[in-house]
């Protein structure tokens, strides 16, 4: 039995991106866990811990985090995260503190951006360790879309026009937001118990170039 | 053919690890690389970009780095970032900083402590995301052994005393210097070639106790 981020992984790869050789999927939810799916199959790494990437220490200095220790990635950029650091009680964080920032909150909008700079760091790391064709956020936080991958993609884009190496490992074009509509824990689970599974077609293409419409495509993505 | 880095962690797999199901090697030298085995292979990621972390922005407002971005993580941890930050012209900058600081040299004892809290770092990303059995640090800067070795597993000591997942993950028995007397390189060249290589009998146990002799050792080795 598969975790859940990594069930999650697999769908991705199966419907989304099947000819990826490496494919990362980021659950941004109460915590912060990817899944990594090599050659197709799951990566579980020594004793199933591979992705446990929410309880890296990012800032010594940091809030202390369920786990014991200070400053841990998912006391950043969870979604248990951003009801803590701005102190408001909603259902849905993410799209509060996105609708706040949207209507000039200039608090929700710093907690937004600080967001954003902690997720590009992430992806980062995610892409440069694994060597990833494509990284797809997901959660609640990551089907926010639009809100986080634009200024994310611009993060991304803005380095890649100065460095040949980031441009390389982790251009724009790499990292998607899971679309809302597709169960992908579902269906990677199904993958798992191996049923049949149907890509969906040109989904590759349309992720990677949404929301611009004009980024480039890794060239081991032909879906 | 491999590059440098993932020859040496083939070697490091086959001489020092050869059960582990995940190794990582990292080489300090000039610039900074990862080279990581998974399943007795080597990983090399989509286009060959798996490991190339020495360009992972960690701080966007620092030096600049060759590759035209600013803040890469080979401008605080290499040989080079030695160099120039010490600004004292030496031939084994490594070896010099840590005879400096030993004598009282309050400057060099601030950038050893400063390259170790970003080694802490590296080593926390490199094992939460690859779930790794074991982290090999070598190159010109790795080989310095205890001197690195010992504040860092400090660090990752009293970390894992707080937080359960920091020692599953990453307690540090987990992280050993390579020895210096072994061409790892050379020896997971003739590994890609396809020679027979003999286990070093007990490395693992005894690279992973070094220094203190009183670490843990992961489940999954057995040498």
């Amino acid at each position: 039995l598969e975790n859940d981020v990594r069930a999650a992984a697999l769908g991705a790869h199966r419907v989304l991106a099947p000819e990826a050789e490496v494919l990362v999927f980021v659950g941004l939810g109460t915590g912060v866990a990817a899944g990594v799916v090599i050659d197709g199959r799951p990566h579980r790494g020594a004793h199933g811990l591979a992705g446990e990437i929410g309880h890296v220490v990012i800032d010594p200095d940091g809030e202390p985090c369920g786990c014991g220790a200070q400053g841990c990635l998912e006391t950043v950029i969870s979604g248990s995260a951003v009801r803590r650091r701005w102190g408001v009680e909603v259902a849905a964080a993410g799209h509060a503190l996105v609708a706040a920032a949207a209507a000039g909150d200039t608090r929700a909008q710093g907690i937004l951006d600080d967001v954003v700079a902690h997720l590009d760091l992430m992806v980062q790391w995610l892409a440069h360790t694994y060597g990833a064709d494509v990284i797809v956020l997901g959660g609640g936080l990551g089907r926010l879309g639009d809100p986080l991958l634009v200024p994310l993609r611009h993060r991304l884009r803005e380095r890649a026009g100065r460095s040949d190496v980031a441009a390389r490992v982790v251009g724009p074009e790499r990292v998607w937001c899971a679309p809302a509509e597709i169960p992908l824990g579902a269906v990677g689970a199904a993958a798992v118990a191996d049923a049949p599974i149907r890509p969906i077609e040109g989904a590759a293409i349309r992720l990677a170039r949404r929301p611009e419409g004009r980024d480039g495509l890794p060239a081991s993505i032909k879906t």
